[in-house]
């Protein structure tokens, strides 16, 4: 039985990881904005990809508001955690409190079920570059780098890669660094309304071929933070998912 | 903005932590055997929680084998997967491939849909003890342990408390330590046939008011343990909400 | 009797926390100068709040000078501490040496008792903003961050919040980076008359909302340290709050 | 004003050191027991002295039960609060509900005005034994040992050494191993009613000169823990003291 | 290009993998007495494997004695070096010094040369058992471990698997642990001579399925340790081979 | 025997050490690019010694990519690949596959066969400097530093050192600080086919007695890095040792 | 008799202590030019004090060159070490080998018996400032910054504080920073006749009451480093007590 | 010039290294007994050297008794300091206050101009044993272990090994372990009379070969411990002396 394990776990693996060496999006960082942006560009039949560096999915969400595990979601956004099945109460005029866990299992089934790879404990440590186009990501295993084992990476090659990685905008720290021509001005205190609002007009290209999408949108233009309310998050990820599709189509 | 978020998270929180100060059972590890003892629990009426360490939901499962997230069942246990509504791929005769993720955020999703609160970020520290019954469990941050703050915990009260911790088995430890009365064997080498056969049956009482299941009954037992392939984790989580069902009514 | 214990401590700590979502003050350090700026305030019909990061109350006090836990105060300060009940020895002309326990506790104690909640164990790691003003702080567990948690915060609103944070001054430098518009100096080279002349006149309101006090007044303004001499800072935390007082009524 | 505070903190903290080197009673371990034990031994007139590791008093009363700072207090123990001038509130027939901080500072205030001198940052790392009986504490600064300094320990010869050290009861432990004739227990598991009855009783001298009260009597004699219900700490701090006080006069 | 390197390595590596899912001779450690072993099995038909769980090949042989990178060799067997063309230099009647990196970077080369494929950053953490027989080994990326992820391994069959892991001997504690039906003795003091005449004898299957050679044999048996003299080693590995050549043939 | 061991040891070690105060050429890193260029060094008749800061050789090549250990190598390359007697399978038009561990291993075992002493475990902490010319390197245990020893170092005088230290061309950083007149660009994002055409054409001397090749030189000038194809690399370690050799003759 | 050893330790440390609060010169740190240095003050009737922060005397003198625990003197400063009665055997024309424990144990005992008072275990954390000269040093003890207690220091209040603290040159970087109106320079590669020659003329005052000496004094100005050649080193401690009995007599 | 310091650094210490692979006695630890072992052995005619794990000399010494560095030594022992030369200052009746630092610093210096010559940063990892006698020490870099490098040992050849190693008795607990027939009983608590009447009959021969003192001695028979008084030390020293002189000659 062993045997068919071993053989059964390599062998469906590797066959997802070699249709997936060139795709139409790679997406880094599987939190709630980056789930979103790939289930819309899947259900419009892009094909995408998420990597996250962790063993387990979900960003911060399931830690709620200081451990507390709910999350609080605006009128606006409740279209979409409809379509992702998930149980809402109301708590005051336009706002609805969520359990995190079920939002985020919630939301990553049927991500998943719409067509959606994550790979999990890979990290995205560069990017792709031709000419002056982000072309891929270059991907390594985030266990590796914990354990400081020197070794080299592999590339994935996409036409977009959309940085999801949250308040560090990581994906776009190593533009600014390595290939150049932008500048990360970083998250601003919080002032949840302002942000609220900012998250989705700061949703867009900023480089050719890199989207940012999510609190690293507000992060990458300056834009206040928003604590532990995620209407703005989920309508980000739908917005990346759209700017794709429309340039891509 | 930001009071509603606080008041809300709060509130909405601090409401389902004081409904379950007592409960029918206590569930230790969101694990797969957990989930699904949780679920087949509450589907019959019985009131259960979880508690896991963790921020995220899941155990071992997202990591597949060897990091290739991917994982295998036999046939026996493929009737709770379609209950859980988890794609599946044939490999051999009686043998299927599953998405890690899917399969893992699937059965989260599921299971607090039909009402399992899972409390994240929360050790279960020791038991709670009458005469010579377990009667609840005694609970902390996990955060707070860490840091290594020096802080009292606070009690749960259960019917049964079920240990689902995997391979370390750690309420059996505890309850081997503190209260005496039973012994721990131990994890043995991989012998994967032997170890799916032997789960279901080691899933029993072990100690008034004490179920053990999952990983956490082999080692309980001295039986071998599996790897990546799951089916017994599954049968045996159900088998244990069938032996508390069947006392409890 | 467990079941009382924990739904006695959560209902008491949560009233208490949904009582402070919306306060005049919140004072950040549960040092000498942030305890002695919160008795004044409430003295004095002010509603005020202390949020101290660690599990313990005092600052440095408790170590008097290298482990040595005695400290020294000026004649011009000892009033305060005659007012705090504290014992006192004459050593020099105009100087006086005080156990630092007693005073610590002395002042803790007095603080509590004139009506002032002190929330220990979680950090602030953040200011709240509107326009151009501070108007309450980001708050989350001190452990969770200790045990690298990512976890979102939660805010609470007030009309002043005071950096009580001693030689960091922690709250100004959050304000400097994220807010903008003002400058830390860093504190500068031990000259005790020094840094106690200037420690009162530093204390003052250094952005809109935002007042600073003690040991973060002279750091925030390039003054010198001081050392374990501690008159000048119960009269900077009395004057913080002379300036709230006369500015809130 | 340098060398005024330099020559001041030196001079009387060697004063009460060099004071100090013989005492009637070494408490180890300032937390509410040992702190209500010194207290009532002062006020009887026997000389006390508490030796505490950590920069800060208190043990873990300040984090009440999981972080949230407030504690229960039943009927029989609320006399000896009276004494101190806690506030309470009645929370259940017989149970009151404290604050953690206000108690724990207002406890260490008046032990210390009562006349008991409390020496922290320094580590009790073993016992002076004579044949057959303890006769005081080996100690030496807790920095030291975490810095990996091997520096040799000073001595404090005293008549009776009580262990207050907690659920770990160390001096219990250091005495078991270096010196022999006594069993360290362990602590049991919760069962709060069953550990407050018997933690009066555990109070007691267990090899000549060494009593020990507080959670480290019960767990010296294998007894429950209770979790953060403190009214059998301060009547097991007290009856220590009464133990003594009958001895020596 | 990076598509064809992407495409190329994971091919390459699968195809490697996936044909030694079930091999003759699991070899665990990639130290001189593993890779002599190795070298003389596929020499003589039997198809064997090397797991090593650093990045890097060699054990300890390249830190020479004391960081002086030579080594030491008797007469006996010398004629193993000659057949993998490695350097030497008289030093006495009998003894030789070679160049510690190029003794081991030679043999690792031949060895390869010969056709034993090398698993370097994977880690035995079991092994496999059918009844009473050693059926092969538990692996799984050292790199997960280190950074502490909780994935499940995967296994590998075969017929024997050698201990080759030095001092430790791991892979018979872990059967002493696991399975039970052996004692490990451990390593003695040094005593070259007698360590040296006693690894070849003490070269045997010591359990059903499971040889043990090299320092892990004198570790077994509690013969003595010889330091950086390694004659004893290469005949040992070579005994090895030999014992299974004519057990398999 | 553990006489002659000891003495044969140190013997030896220190005859090489002794002749090799003063050499030609100092190659700082044992990484692919490094050992090229001492081989062809030497078989040109220029005195060339390495020194590694790890116990084991062959920087990060045994890691392949992503943990799986193979490379590739283009066309141009094979010629350097076959004079090292390297096994290959070609993969597509131009590119071959190889053995990762074979590959490093049969470059260093031939490299030392060619004359060049490798010292392992050594660090190059900095340089010597005459006037503007760069004349040697200083030299530590590199385990002195990681135990935090506060040791001196020693100095190797030499015509010309070579920065072989990989992307982060340390001993190019160590001039920039310590020296002046260079400036370190930093390695840029991933583009294989530029970083490979660039790699040979930025491998020069860039400041007197300093030459820096392998991926150093990208990193020194700002070009792409690569990832897992290696032909530039054996290139560059080639074209280092052709510009020493016609400076030197 | 533990008794008499703990009173006579501390009242005869403490004495010393009350003894030095005010002294002439205040040196930092205890290796081989800062123990010159007080030597040769107290011969010529300065009464100076040592504080270093390790536990125990040397610098790196005791490690030699990379850890072979010999140095080498020229014949310039031979004068010095033939004062301290130290042995050494000629090596080349004008250099001599010395054993480097004889010599730091020789030179740290003739000093002491000179008169010189070393405390060590002390950090030097700042500096006290009056007007624009520094007149005195602010201390603490190393193992309560090593385990992170928050304590304040003292002061001890001095003519002269010289920056004998190596490489680091610790002291003038805290006035670069803290009081502004220096620059370090840094130290420079090796260039052992550079840096000896450069070390004596750059041992100066380099602000009021701010004197630097030994590798410190190289450090400040930018001069190279020399390893572990160590005439330089005397021949600068001694000049530095030159520059300070000069102007204070 | 850095090529002298080079050349002379090595040659001398290999040379030193060279005429010490076979001595009369290994003593192993450089703190106080050890030194005064050393010192009377080589007075008399016995070759012996000393290794030191720790880059400087002299144990806990240093450190007096908590950081106060002082140390206590009684009228019997004071002959003793004498030959070394240590001021002293009488306390009470026969007991004598020393400088710590004075104290080590001027055994060390007598010692090695004795002809003692102490390897510093050398580990004694093992012994090396024939038959059933101690027969010398097993060595290494005490930092190639902290730095977690696998690399081999050497050994030294003596007639006599002596554990200096104090309160841990190290060599002790190898030979208990690794060569079987001895049982180290464990130090025991503070009792200075005791401990300093039976630290001299305890130090002997405990096992062929092998010479216990100082601190060691009373750990190796279960003898209580002293704490800052060294008198017994001293005396130990020498007594262990004498019983290898008087033995070998």
């Amino acid at each position: 039985m062993e045997k068919i394990i071993t053989e059964g776990i390599i062998k469906s693996y590797m066959d997802d990881l070699l249709k997936n060496i060139e795709v139409d999006v790679v997406i880094v960082g599987a939190g709630p904005s980056g789930l979103v942006c790939g289930y819309f560009l899947t259900k419009n039949g892009v094909k995408s990809i998420i990597f996250e560096r962790n063993l387990k999915i979900g960003g911060g969400m399931p830690g709620g508001g200081m451990m507390f595990n709910k999350i609080v979601v605006q009128e606006e956004a409740m279209e979409i955690l409809k379509e992702f099945k998930i149980r809402y109460k109301k708590f005051k005029e336009k706002y609805y409190i969520l359990d995190a866990i079920e939002t985020i299992s919630g939301i990553t089934y049927k991500t998943i079920r719409e067509g959606v790879k994550i790979f999990n404990l890979i990290n995205v440590e560069d990017v792709v570059i031709r000419d002056e186009k982000i072309s891929g990501v270059v991907i390594n295993w985030t266990s590796a780098s914990i354990a400081k084992f020197h070794v080299d990476p592999l590339s994935i090659i996409s036409k977009y890669v959309v940085d999801a990685t949250g308040h560090d905008c990581e994906i776009c720290k190593i533009v600014e660094k390595k290939v150049g021509g932008i500048k990360v001005m970083g998250e601003k205190s919080m002032w949840a309304e302002k942000g609220e609002k900012e998250i989705v007009e700061n949703t867009k290209e900023i480089y050719p071929g890199l989207i940012v999408c999510g609190m690293a949108a507000n992060a990458f233009f300056g834009s206040p933070r928003m604590g532990a309310i995620f209407g703005g998050m989920f309508l980000s990820g739908k917005k990346a998912s759209e700017i794709i599709i429309k340039s891509i189509k």
